[in-house]
């Protein structure tokens, strides 16, 4: 039982199929390799959970493998090069496809190496968290961080299949669905105003992991994001969206250090302060912060100080011209990019976080 | 006085510009340039002779420079990283252009950066040894070695512009303008016999480093090179052709150890090999190595061993569901791509490399 969605990108189109039992024998991944020359890349935690299970699924059982640190902190050009050194140690070749089993963390260092390995070989995604099946695994944007700024370097390799196995929620731990949900509120929030009250309506449910209601929120955020990245695969204009919330966020994760707060927890706060930025109505930033606070996720920045995010975030890759640009928001289901926002609203916003 | 050709990639074309002088004053580089920001990447070399010249068509004269160690042995993921720290430094936004002054190993390099750097930044060519300005400049194939194999790790990505000033030829060694012409060569053998007589005809002034008959061959070769590229972007099928003596040659690189021969050095032995395993009429064998001979190049392999040659030579990136491609001549001037080949005499030929 699986639904299948399309990223419409040309030649470079692909499926993302979502469903249940999927990495238990129910999906062909065969298919989708050539000569069945994959390499695995997984990490220290979700890999000894879900390798048993896509052995069932890999054309070899003794696919190659590469095991990482689990963890932001470890999203490093270090950990692309262990991943570089078992593609070359594999002898792998231009067919060769590199498959993440992992969240986001796994899927852009693995989507960042088959980028780089012979200037680009075939890539699969399987996101276990649902941070990854509803956002990061989708629209090919790969990459690491620097010491820093957050995904400074990186490539758009776009996966040639994104395949979600909605069962390896029930593993996740609770604070990283919580975090997963930020992005799925920001969807309703940046692009269908009828999901943020879908959201409304059913967060009880995808708190407490109701498989029908996790299943509709994958789907209709990856349609969302599908739709955005077939528009603007390269982000020059209106892919920008998908940044809601996320320059205050990387700002928040950059001082704090990577891994203190989840990249979902930083984006929950960044979009309350980008809501306060774009000066909406006080009843609909109090709707999207309500919701955030059901989702038991932060509406407001750790105590790292408004100075410090400020410099932080003309690291951030989306300053462009050395000047700041925003996500913000024209009402609640409709965002757009912009350079005009009120600067001292700006540093009062960020002054929250001197505390 | 320069001439001009262009690179036709749809919306990634771009244009070379070949001539004298241009390095000093007779170019308008920021026109190539958004906002006048960029980052210039040189080599140690390179930079003392060159840097004050581009310094007059820089539009800043302290742009932000890298430089870094000369040689194929620092053609590493750790140089690129320092290029990225540089980057990041500099504050680069997706507006800043890298300029990359100096030979294949810093084109390499500098491009592979700007294409990771936010997952792709602008970028300009301007080589100074004759093997750049004829080869590694054009195309966008950028990347570093691993210690197991060359080119492993690297990314497609097209210059913007590649500038081509015949003066940087006055002060290569001539052990490198040799080299370069082992790739002159290579355009004749696999695409123009007519070029490779011009080339017999002139072998002498070339060597002499006669104006006219160097910007004659860089621009033949740049054209020729140009034509291949258009039709096949990312080498999925007719720019293998361009390998021509590589994979021989590589292999050579990787046994001696990469920076021991130039990379022109083992290509030039590398097409007399290729050429051996084509079979070709013996007079046709040795009007190819009688050429090569005459630019001073080696015709044979250094002593590295035979077997260790095929072993190296499965490691080659061109080396396809594990088993060997190669670029054979049907006759001079005529290549194609093939899997098959007569193995003894593979072998026969790599055992030239026992003594």
């Amino acid at each position: 039982m699986s639904e299948r969605l399309t990223v419409e990108l040309g030649d470079r189109s692909y499926p993302i199929v979502i469903g249940s039992g999927l990495l238990r024998g129910g999906f062909e991944l065969s298919d989708y390799l050539s000569d069945n020359d994959c390499l695995l890349v997984t990490n220290d935690t979700v890999g000894p959970l879900y390798r048993d299970a896509l052995d069932l699924i890999l054309p070899e059982k003794f696919a190659p493998s590469v095991v990482l640190a689990d963890g932001e902190a470890h999203k490093t050009l270090e950990s692309v090069s262990t991943i570089l050194d078992a593609l070359v140690d594999a002898r792998a070749t231009r067919d060769t496809t590199v498959i993440a089993l992992g969240g986001g963390v796994v899927g852009d260092m693995a989507g960042f190496a088959a980028a780089s390995y012979m200037r680009g070989v075939g890539f699969i995604q399987v996101p276990t968290t649902l941070l990854a099946q509803v956002d990061s695994s989708v629209g090919g944007k790969t990459g690491v961080n620097h010491p820093k700024g957050k995904n400074l370097i990186g490539a758009f390799h776009q996966p040639k299949l994104v395949l979600i196995d909605t069962d390896t929620l029930s593993t996740l731990p609770e604070r990283e669905l919580r975090a997963g949900l930020a992005e799925v509120i920001k969807y309703g929030a940046i692009a269908d105003i009828e999901f943020l009250s879908w959201l409304e309506n059913n967060m009880d449910a995808l708190l407490e992991k109701d498989a029908d209601a996790l299943a509709h929120a994958i789907k209709r955020s990856c349609e969302l994001k599908a739709q955005v990245v077939a528009e603007d695969e390269r982000e020059s204009g209106r892919r920008a969206i998908l940044n809601f919330g996320h320059t205050f966020g990387h700002a928040i994760e950059h001082c704090l250090g990577y891994g203190e707060w989840l990249h979902g927890e930083a984006v929950a706060a960044g979009m309350v302060m980008a809501a306060e930025l774009s000066r909406l109505p006080v009843d609909q930033t109090s709707r999207l912060s309500g919701l955030i606070t059901r989702a038991g996720l932060p509406t407001a920045p750790p105590a790292v100080g408004g100075e410090r995010m400020i410099e932080a975030m003309s690291l951030d890759k989306k300053a462009r011209r050395k000047s700041l640009r925003f996500v913000l928001l024209r009402q609640l289901g409709e965002a757009f990019l912009t350079s005009d926002y009120d600067e001292p609203t700006l540093v009062n916003i960020c002054s929250t976080a001197d505390r």
